[in-house]
């Protein structure tokens, strides 16, 4: 039976089929034993909830002392402790309290388990879902405890956001290494975390430090007495120096449109604007999900392919040569090649990885741009250059839900356009790798060389017919005679024209091919943009990133457009003002003179409301959008009246119809101001 | 030995790898042998070349007689048979050669030898080369026949016409099976061509009959003195009907909105609008592609999957098991089951070029509305609305060489669309009835409603967040009052959209893949289309081909404006009426009659200038488009008068500057028209 052995054996010994022969390719690998931390997690979850729901119950209690201290309704709500609708707000806790949850979400996927107290492996998948409800109550009272504007709060909110730090900062110290994906993953994707918690951490002493030294204003409307807004109208009401574009119309040179285009991907922060509060948190969030799928993606393919590189030997030369490819003679050389083609391999993914990550973050800053260029463009009532269609800025019920979703759809976006980024980058660069730069080096397998190199004939007679087109049109066909151009030499044109069908239609191929790299291209790399459509100006709210990020807009723009606050805010002041003023007299004058003073008093108001007035008229002259947010407003006005016209206040006819509206004009403002500081 | 045998035939019956064994799994298929027709190509090709030689010798000699008898520089070159800038020139002919020409150079690519008179196989690519060039010059004859408009043009255009639809039938009449790709693919692929050659061998005698018919006119200048001008410009200036889109301006129906969509897809003609001729050549060259595309597609892919369906046989089971699939444990169950899996992929297959067909005509249909809107914009001076900017509508070098490349480009684009369609279709049809329709049929292989059903709490959880923001936004976020709405409960609102974060990031996972499905659809498509930018509205010019159409239509509306053409046209009417009096005086009256007369014809000439001024005026108010390709025109003047503005003729000022202008009207028009009708 030798005999049999031995040719069973040759026979085995090339086409070497289930890899469970090929046992010494496997190099031992580091293996990591399942870490369990001192401050074990199922317990660190009950304490903290436990914690939590205190922390909750003080801050209620003192919140209705404080309403009942003072009288009024303007005390937040605990329930509702970020105003998304406000740009003055100290943004930062927010944005970390949302950063810490992405981060935690992102966590999820990979997570052994979900919820840290449940230990029932069987049913992952629900408790997953509850998990997605669970974490953003579990991180609901750091950000509550910024909300009362209150020593106590802050003091309860250092304390709890020194826990979480802490705990989180004690685990990844005690166990750096985990078995899942890569060993040092789980350490990797809590830095963001950390980095927010941290921020947390340091935030709220600030607070409670600055508290301690300034008066209690009057927190409620914190907001609409904010000089930010002021600043804004006093911004736009400045005189406009006149911009050199103006007077010279001359077409800007090459150099100049590059820089422009450069330029109008690098934000530059400008002093009297500010972003909305959710758009902040999403830049932020954009920019975590960068990071995390950049960690992602490394860490799930790049130790994968070190292991291959490093486990690959002689035996594989045999699998090859069953494939009828031979490197080398040479099998020592052989496995030498393959070695530093696996190199390559990865060389290319990291490259493309990288890419992608560059291309994110250009994205990234360019749509800081853009939005900013998009509200500013929506304040001044530019409608149509923004939307390409002339559109109502009102909430509606689908405007409202892409409001709520965006920052979420943002961030996934970013996620899916890095993954398919990466893949497709990785795609081309292996090809660009392995059939031109490997080939050009060590001069072999220059198989598309040799193609093309063959058809040269077919290429140069292309290049010559398209360069007679250029050549023919510009000199023999066009003929520029007192200061325009016309055609020329018509009937060689029509026959060229004739004669070089045939040809065309091979060019046009190359122009085919070249049309479906170039929009394949640009949609993958703009993939995670919602700030633009990826579809035809027609069709562009048939991409529902776009739509959402149109209607997103809108809310917006429609409930807290500056101008809009500061006119509520100077509104609540001269309320505030009047009231403080009364409050005085009826204290150290008495009821008497009250009555004397009367006349004055209704002067001043009256003064006032003349001045009211006339500020609503110029405001709302130079802000034309802002007339679809008032009440009593008839749709037919505004759709002839505001339709395009931007400079509106050159028209004496106009202006009539404006004051008619200041009319009611005060007695609104004062209802829209309570609404908007609910 | 024998068992050494055994054992290595045990071995190989299984895993079957090199297929030369499976040699009987090969049905015998039908040989068809080379078939040589009677009227041999080498053969027919030269006689056709030397008969083409002479015909245009003879009409070269004709034009030269025309020309010395006639006197003046009207008679059309010979050497551009084809007007491309005109409107009323009978079609036909042009259309039909480049009919014939479009399908000839579908043929070379799979023609054994691309010129028929040369059997050198060596140099193959270079003789394709010069074949492209060959062939125009061939059929070139076939259109210049026309020019003279001439009874002896006619009749040799009707002799050559004949004897080249003549020899195509009879040659496939002999050969109607051909060892190329499919039997009967030359015999369909000629088909167009045979349509196009009968229609020319039919056209011919009747523009003969015609002819003789009719008293000769002044056939150089038969585009200007066409009346479709002028029903075009009647119809301009008719007063439209008050619309009722005017009146009520009330938001369009779901019904009605979705049959003016279906509309827009549908061309209807227009009697007062006729296509320049380059966009009808287009239409039918597109059409033509689409058929052989389409046959091409069906006869290199059926025929091929029809062979292997038959060829499946019981070895093939033996594959499948080496593969560790195994569909029965019958063999000749095994054997139906993959007879029926091949027969889904033909239908798929089928399926997949069928649709891709249909899109493709739909799209042509559409792209011809387009195009009609298009002009007809452009007439209009609605240049903002058509390119999304401002632009110059005047010829230039990129302009001319796109305008002469659009036909073909637009035969290219839709051959690489139907390519990608049916590739992308056929792949999508597959995984549609593999993954969902076959095993719903057969109640197996359910993987995918198995992942699906797994993961049905997911679903759910996603569904209900989604319809919990829209109840909400719907009944507790927005509120009704006094005709506006705005949001109520922002308290709520901001903590639903805090506590919903996580999982609107899944929602927004699939949202994304909804983008990434929809825009690759969209531009798949529209891949074949050249009139819709398959980029975002920003970046339109980046795509090849919408600029190319960009660039045509430019010069297709500054060369041939109709109400140009019309204007042009009764210049040269009064001109030639002025000559016409003046020879019937020179003649009858004698010279010393004039001197009498000068004095009333000065008057009338000053009459018919006034007129033709106040023309010019009107023509020029109504179509601003034209300004620009007026002569001694200022184009700061046009920047700044017609930016946008179409109603311009309702303010009184703008009428003084276009009287100014008029002044010079006269003289320049006629130099235009000189200029048109070269």
């Amino acid at each position: 039976m030798s005999a049999t052995e031995d040719l069973a054996k040759d026979y085995y010994d090339y086409p070497d089929w289930n890899m469970e022969n090929a046992v010494p390719t496997k190099v031992p690998v580091e293996v990591i034993p399942p870490c369990d931390p001192t401050a074990d997690d199922r317990l660190y979850h009950i304490c903290i909830s436990a914690i939590s729901l205190v922390v909750m119950l003080i801050l209620a209690f003192l919140a209705r002392r404080m309403k009942l201290a003072n009288g009024r309704k303007g005390v937040p709500g605990l329930l509702s402790p970020v105003n998304f609708l406000d740009h003055t707000q100290h943004k930062g806790l927010a944005v970390a309290v949302f950063g810490v949850l992405f981060c935690k979400l992102f966590g999820l996927v990979i997570a052994p388990n979900p919820l840290p107290f449940i230990t029932d492996q069987g049913n992952k998948q629900n408790w997953m879902i509850v998990s997605l409800f669970y974490y953003p109550v579990l991180y609901f009272p750091l950000l509550a405890c910024g909300t009362l504007h209150n020593a106590v709060g802050y003091v309860l909110g250092s304390l709890l956001s020194w826990t979480h730090f802490g705990v989180l900062v004690w685990q990844k110290a005690d166990c750096p290494k985990t078995p899942q994906i890569y060993k040092y993953y789980s350490l990797l994707t809590s830095l963001p975390q950390v980095c927010c918690l941290a921020f947390l951490s340091f935030q709220y002493p600030l607070l409670l430090f600055k508290g301690l030294k300034e008066t209690e204003k009057t927190d409620a409307n914190e907001d609409l007495t904010s000089s930010y807004y002021q600043h804004y109208v006093k911004n736009i009401l400045k005189k406009k120096k006149p911009s050199k574009t103006s007077t010279s119309a001359e077409k800007p040179t090459l150099v100049e449109r590059i820089t422009d285009a450069v330029k109008s991907y690098i934000y530059t922060p400008e002093e009297v604007f500010r972003f909305p509060l959710k758009l902040a948190i999403s830049g932020v969030v954009s920019f975590t999900a960068v990071y995390q799928m950049a960690l992602v993606l490394v860490a799930s393919v790049v130790p994968t392919l070190q292991i291959v590189r490093r486990g690959i030997d002689e035996d594989i030369t045999f699998l090859l040569a069953g494939f009828n490819i031979v490197l080398s003679e040479d099998r020592a050389e052989v496995v030498q090649i393959l070695v530093y083609y696996m190199w390559c391999v990865e060389v290319c993914y990291l490259s493309a990885m990288t890419l992608s990550c560059l291309v994110n973050l250009v994205m990234l800053m360019r749509s800081m741009v853009l939005h900013r260029s998009n509200l500013k463009g929506l304040y001044r009532g530019d409608i149509y250059n923004v939307y390409n269609c002339q559109r109502n800025i009102r909430p509606s019920r689908p405007a409202l839900v892409c409001w709520m979703g965006f920052t979420s759809f943002q961030a996934a976006h970013i996620c899916l356009g890095m993954l398919i980024q990466t893949m497709v980058f990785f795609l081309c660069l292996l090809i660009a790798v392995f059939l031109i730069i490997l080939p050009i080096f060590h001069g072999q397998n220059l198989m598309l060389f040799k193609v093309l190199g063959n058809m040269w004939p077919f290429w140069l007679m292309l290049f010559l017919a398209a360069v007679v087109q250029h050549v023919t049109a510009r000199f023999c066909f066009i003929k520029k005679s007192s200061g325009t151009r016309d055609l020329h030499n018509r009937g060689s044109l029509f026959l060229l024209t004739y004669l070089l069908f045939p040809v065309n239609v091979l060019i046009g191929v190359l122009l085919g091919a070249w049309r479906l790299v170039i929009t394949a291209l640009f949609n993958i790399v703009h993939l995670g943009r919602m700030d633009i459509s990826l579809l035809n100006r027609n069709v562009e709210a048939f991409d529902p990133a776009y739509r959402c990020y149109a209607h997103y807009l809108k809310i917006e723009v429609s409930q807290s457009h500056p101008v809009m606050k500061a006119f509520c805010g100077m509104i609540m002041q001269c309320a505030g003002q009047d009231r403080d003023e009364k409050k005085a007299r009826d204290a150290e004058e008495g009821i008497q003179l009250v009555n004397q003073e009367e006349k004055p008093q209704h002067k001043v108001s009256i003064s006032k409301r003349a001045r009211c007035q006339w500020q609503l008229l110029y405001t709302l002259v130079n802000n034309p959008s802002l007339v679809g947010s008032r009440k009593h407003f008839q749709r037919q006005s505004s759709e002839g009246f505001f339709n395009g016209t931007l400079n509106w206040d050159a028209k004496g006819g106009s202006k009539k119809e404006a004051e008619k509206e200041t009319e009611e004009g005060n007695k609104e403002a004062e209802k829209e101001t309570e609404a908007v500081a609910y």
